[in-house]
This record gives structure tokens, sequence and C-alpha cells, in this order.
């Protein structure tokens, strides 16, 4: 679980602030993630994530002390943009992003609580169409919707997904969930206080594309 | 039909050598075109031939002289990397890309032969898939060809096409046309020869992805 473990997000203060420059470092270890599903066709989503993650740093290296954190960010957005926010900024981007963000908590949860199909133990697909169901679908019109559907039958057998996240190397499945369960207490808590802080600021938007 | 005629392609010489600055400069022109289609699914497609062209062009610009032509370029990276040749450098950008503009040149040539769904002759699907079929789909496996299939839901309206083809001005059909038409001369030549090319140079690899 190197991939993940070597990066793990930093435990959050009692305010639940999310420190940028922190959230931007371990961000940025997410987009090769989906490289371990293996398949080129994951491409497109990966770029969209890289796009989001380069949109909120441009604005942060622009004050890094004015938005020291996430919340600084979408607040002085909303101040400076009228009309238009949300749907502007790195607020927009953050926005994408933690849906991104989610998915990938609830595929790993999904994986660590051991769900699977009893009938293909070594098929992800009932954990990557929960996850795709909880943080995405609704944002999705009909139409990749279906390009999901068809997307799924590129996601690996769940020994090469374990696999590719521990960076090649052979472990257990145990071993490597065991991993997975720590990486995800900070990370589900920042995960969580992002969405707390849009739905606070009323920055959520619920159109589809 | 502004978007394409502002950027016509230019005569070929004799020798039927491409010269690859005006390329670069004609072809930057096409991934706009992606944009005509309407739809956000195209996104993923527009960045693939725009990161073809990047390709190209940082080939070209480390040695404009030398990389005067497409074939030059195609001639010195067969020289240049040993057994990795085709599969690398500006020779594989260049391998894609043409896929992507024999699509293009299929695709307007078959609307502006008239060719139609006579049951819906305000949708382009009928053109869109001759021009996939043959430009390629056998370079792609079953996945990517279901993906197709359901973004070809996300066509628009041939009346949209053309409206969006000429930058927004209503047009009539048949002025459009006869611009694509207009414009097909020089750039099927240069799609022609570019695929001449890579048959001559034994350049041409047939896998899928
Ligand atoms: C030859 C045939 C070719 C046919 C081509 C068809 C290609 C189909 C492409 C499918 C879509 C790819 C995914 C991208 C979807 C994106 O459209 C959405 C919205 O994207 C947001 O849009 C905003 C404006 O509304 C801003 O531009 C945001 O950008 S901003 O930074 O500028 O503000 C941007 O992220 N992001 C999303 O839905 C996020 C997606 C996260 C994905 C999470 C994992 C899912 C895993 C699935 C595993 C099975
Ligand atoms: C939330 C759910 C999300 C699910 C996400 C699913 C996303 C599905 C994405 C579908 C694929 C998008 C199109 C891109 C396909 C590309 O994979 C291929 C090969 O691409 C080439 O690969 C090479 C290595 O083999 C080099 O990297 C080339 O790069 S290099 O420059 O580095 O050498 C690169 O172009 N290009 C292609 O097939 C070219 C495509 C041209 C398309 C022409 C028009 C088709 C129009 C269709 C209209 C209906």
């Amino acid at each position: 679980m190197s991939l993940l473990m070597d990066n793990q997000f930093g435990e959050l203060p009692v305010d639940k602030s999310v420190d940028t420059k922190f959230f931007l470092e371990s961000v940025a270890y997410l987009p090769p993630f989906f490289d371990c599903l293996g398949s080129k066709v994951f491409v497109p989503i990966k770029s969209d994530i890289s796009g989001n993650i380069t949109k909120i740093r441009s604005v942060y290296d622009k004050d890094p002390a004015k938005y020291a954190t996430l919340q600084q960010i979408v607040e002085s957005e909303k101040e400076a943009y009228g009309t238009e926010w949300p749907k502007v900024g790195a607020t927009l981007a953050l926005m994408w992003l933690k849906r991104g963000l989610r998915f990938i908590q609830i595929l790993l949860q999904s994986l660590a609580d051991g769900e699977k199909d009893e009938n293909n133990p070594n098929l992800i697909r009932v954990n990557i169409t929960k996850a795709y169901d909880q943080a995405l679908k609704k944002y999705h019109g009909w139409l990749v919707q279906k390009i999901f559907k068809a997307a799924l039958f590129a996601a690996p057998y769940k020994s090469d997904f374990i696999k590719a996240l521990s960076k090649g190397q052979e472990v257990r499945e145990e071993d490597c969930m065991a991993s997975v369960r720590q990486f995800l207490i900070n990370y589900t808590a920042t995960v969580d206080a992002i969405y707390e802080m849009y739905t606070t600021l009323n920055a959520e938007l619920d159109y589809s594309v």
C-alpha cells in the first residue's frame, strides 16, 4: 500500500480547517491512483482530477497567506465573484475534486470492509459501482452514466489492483487492507471536512454533466 | 464554414513532402473542431489530438532545419531510435494524429456527398459511424468501441453542427458544404500523403488500444 501510505493526509485541527499547502501536497499523489486501475480509458479521469488540483494550486500560489486554508479560498471567492459563484475558480475545482476524492474513499473503504461479489470474489465492480453511485452518479447525465457502465469492464482484478497499490510488490491482501484502513483515517476526515464546508458556505451545486 | 476555411491546408509540392511548419500551423485549428460536436464528452478526444500536435511540435522545435518536412522527422527518428521505433516520438504521435485527421476528412466528405439516414436526415450518426469504421475502429479494442457507440448519442444535429462549423452564423447547408468541398481538396491530399509515407517507410502499426 505504499502508493497511499507514502503520502498520508495530516490530522485535522479541532476547527476542521484544511491547510491548503499540505492538502495540495497530499492530493498530488492521487492522480496516479487511476493508473492502478490499469487501463488507458481512465486517462481522461486522471486529467480531470489533475486539472482541478492545478486550478486550486494556481489560486493558492497567488497569495499563500490569504489562502492558507481551503475554507479561506472558498470564502474569499464567495466575496470576490458575484453571482457567478460558486460555479467558478477554485470553488468549482474543489467542488468536483472532492467528488473524485469521495469516490476513492468509498472504493477503498468498501474493499477494506471486505464487501464483495461472492460469485466473483476477485472482481471489484461491486465496490466501484458503490463508490460511483454514492459519489458521482447524480452529477452525471445518462450519457456519462452509460460510458461509466462500459468503462467498468476495464476495471482490474482485485489482486492486480492490490499489487498496483503496493507499487508492484506482491503483498498479502490482508496487509494491504490494513494499510488502507490506516490511510483512510485522516483521508476520510479531510474529505468529510470539505463536504461540510460546502454545505455550510452554501457552495454546493447539483447540476450534472 | 469559417472554422475550416480560415485555415486551409497548403497545396502539396510534386514530391508530396509535407512542410512541418505549415502543417503544424494548419492542424492547430483542428482540435476546436471537436467543440463543434457540442458535448463535453469529446474533451478527451480533443486532448489526445492536441497532445499529438504538441509532441510533433516539440520535436520540430529542437531543430527546424533538420525537421523541415514530416518525412524528415519520421526518417530521422527511424535512424535515431533502434527497435523502439516506430512506437515512439513524433512518429507515434503522427501515426495517431493522422487517424484523427482521416476521421475528420471522411466525416466531412460524407456530409459533403449528401450521405444521410433518410429516416433521420438531421442526424449525422451515419456519417460519424462511417468515418469511425474506416479511420479508427480497427485500432480500438472492444471496450473503446463500446464507449464510442455510447458517445455517438452525444453527436449534434446536422443543423447545429453546420452552425458550429460556421462559427455560429446561420448559413445555408449548401453554402457550408461548398466550403467544405473546397477545404477538403488540399486537406485530403495532405492526409493521403502522410498515409503513403507511413506505408513507404514501414512506419505503420496496427495494435489496438
Ligand atoms: C473514440 C470514442 C471516444 C469517445 C469519447 C468518450 C469520452 C467520455 C469521457 C467521459 C468523462 C470523463 C470524466 C470527466 C468528467 C467531467 O466532465 C466531470 C465534470 O468536470 C468538471 O467540470 C467543471 C465545469 O462544469 C469544470 O470544468 C471542472 O474543472 S475546473 O477545475 O476547471 O473547475 C471539471 O472538473 N468531472 C467528473 O465527473 C469527475 C470525475 C471523477 C471520476 C472518478 C472516478 C470514476 C471512475 C470510474 C471507474 C470505472
Ligand atoms: C465516470 C465515467 C468515466 C469513464 C471514462 C471513460 C473514458 C473513455 C475514454 C475513451 C478514449 C478517448 C480517446 C483516446 C484514445 C487514445 O487511447 C487513442 C490512442 O492514443 C495514442 O496512444 C499512444 C500510445 O499507444 C500515444 O500515447 C499517443 O500519444 S503521443 O502523442 O504521445 O504519441 C496517443 O495519441 N487515440 C485515439 O484513438 C485517437 C482518437 C481520435 C478520435 C477521433 C474522433 C472520434 C469521434 C467520436 C465521435 C462520437
